[in-house]
């Protein structure tokens, strides 16, 4: 089955994706009978480009890398237009634009518009599901397609597949996790008695940390994780702006030893919980953590959620390390669940019936 | 959609099982258009019954637990025999036996049977995995019928699942857990300056541990498991008796309050990893990890596992807590997955769209 893509976003892991795309051409084929072809790219600062036959994506990213604009002016709402005129089977949008934490645009308008030109749409941004969930979700439905989102939150860490394939019949009734990188990595240097500002440059040096770091440092991803969460596992309509947060500063050094003097972890959590009214209320905050609990022996870029059930009791996930090639992945298996739920030709998915 | 079940199989597990699809009976119903009818029980010691109609199986299971014999006589065999006679679209053994550490019977003919009688199977019994996987699966795809085993290692945590669904395209390289309840209750007493045997008496009074605990103590039970997951995750083809093992004994103690004098933990690991010839190896030791390491902070019923990927590095998954209702709750799931394979009508799993 063919798949067109249109990417929006074309930085490091919208070529990240591009490129994993290609490593996996054969296994996509042969586990999932899907072949992806990117017809159109769309940037911010280098302008855009689209060719039906497919584009010549190496090319593409070597231009944007040595700062050259691609060939056509159109912007991403022409692509879109574009690839709704595709006559593949599936037609794709994969948007990876950066998170913008005031209102989650342009991102939800992409998504939008993805929908409404009945296109197949995933995306890695945390914005469309931390402000505008219901809504994206209800227009997808009503259009028939989806509106998938698996590398907005963890990673690679496939939470949301996790809920939604693999616990059938258990509700989400609580969450508490580590879920943001450069704080996790800044107090595992904080605890080893680096000062606050020389870990953050070494952060922003190894490209961990964005130059502007204030997202990171002040809670806001966090806050746009736990909103994304609460939204989509616990039914909160909530923003990243309703979430309770504090985040860490020149002052979390001596609290991240001295919690360590004492056998517990200092760590940045994020959590959501339903309070006596039924309203989800989402909390980020530093947090001393005693030494045995999961999430305090995360260190550096690990990450993990403990998801608190009515069936279950807590269900812990998490990574080890998180890169550009998990948020790529996500995508790739966000794509992967759009062909898994078209009808499969007899046989297809057979190495997979475990 | 009616889907008729023979339980072959009665105790805990079983009886868990069957009250625990009562209660979600209307989620059931509601989120998969599923409804369940328990027409048939066999029994090792207390006969069987079948119904066409459905059982009463409240009344049943007071019958067993008061120590009588249901009404009729015939064994498993017959049945399933009576199942495959059924009319409803879904046909399914519900298999939940002891685990048999010699060669996993009877169970893997429970499961043979189930598969040539053209019904679907599954079971929360390690045998058939660990040491038939290969020809149950073949077997099962050769029918046209689905072979599910979720519940087999880890309980509730759907750690088949989330590989067959939520993980597509990843190669899992290897893996690392703490994965018998028993062990790790005992070694975390000893931890506390309980002494070895009263630490064991006092589990097999709760119920934790079995009258002969050796199958758990000589760590058969982490074998069985290992080879299961090794099998499923990894294709390799070994029993548990290929497993290289060691369990825990009275030595035990002095090593576990060693090892947290030095900020470290004992706990019994299972992992597999192939070899450079391709094979794979698998493993049951009693272990000094680190403070830090994600399966030394657990405790009690708490169990995990870190698969090793090719693409994503290392994933941890782990529950809490773990008992009777995780278990049965596997089996159910592994139901919902039969019916979600089945052909769905327009609308139905709405809710779970994410």
């Amino acid at each position: 089955l063919l798949a067109d893509l249109a990417l929006v976003g074309f930085g490091n892991v919208g070529r990240r994706f591009a490129g994993l795309i290609e490593e996996r051409r054969g296994r996509l084929a042969a586990d999932f009978d899907l072949t992806l072809r990117i017809c159109g790219i769309a940037t911010r600062r280098h302008g855009s480009a689209w060719d039906a036959g497919g584009l010549d994506v190496a090319r593409a990213a070597r231009e944007v890398e040595a700062g050259r604009a691609l060939t056509s002016a159109a912007g991403s709402a022409d692509l879109i237009a574009e690839l709704s005129r595709s006559d593949a089977p599936l037609r794709i949008v994969v948007e990876t634009t950066t998170l913008d934490i005031a209102a989650g645009q342009p991102a939800i308008d992409h998504v939008r518009a993805a929908i409404d030109a009945g296109c197949h749409v995933v995306t890695a941004n945390k914005g469309p599901v931390a402000f505008a969930y219901d809504e994206l979700r209800d227009r997808a439905g009503a259009a028939g397609v989806s509106f998938l989102f698996e590398g907005a939150v963890m990673d690679g860490i496939p939470i949301f597949n996790l809920v939604r394939e693999a616990l059938p019949l258990v509700d989400v009734i609580g969450f508490r996790g580590v879920v943001n990188a450069t704080t996790n990595h800044i107090l595992s240097a904080l605890e080893d008695g680096e000062a606050f500002a020389p870990a953050l440059a070494r952060m922003q040096a190894a490209g961990i940390a964005e130059a502007d770091a204030s997202l990171d440092l002040d809670g806001w991803d966090a806050a746009a994780k736990t909103a994304a969460l609460a939204n989509v596992l616990m039914g909160a309509r909530m923003t990243p702006h309703d979430v309770d947060r504090i985040g860490i500063d020149e002052g979390s050094g001596p609290r991240a030893r001295e919690a360590v003097a004492q056998g517990n972890r200092l760590r940045l959590v994020a959590s959501a919980s339903r309070g006596p009214d039924g309203r989800v209320r989402g909390l980020v905050r530093p947090t001393v953590l005693p030494g045995g609990d999961l999430l305090a022996g995360l260190t550096g870029q690990a990450n993990a959620l403990v998801l608190q059930t009515d069936l279950l009791g807590e269900i812990a996930i998490g990574q080890l390390g998180g890169s550009l090639t998990q948020t790529a992945y996500a995508l790739v298996s966000d794509i992967v669940t759009i062909r898994t739920r078209q009808p499969a030709p007899a046989g297809a998915r057979a190495r997979r019936t475990l």
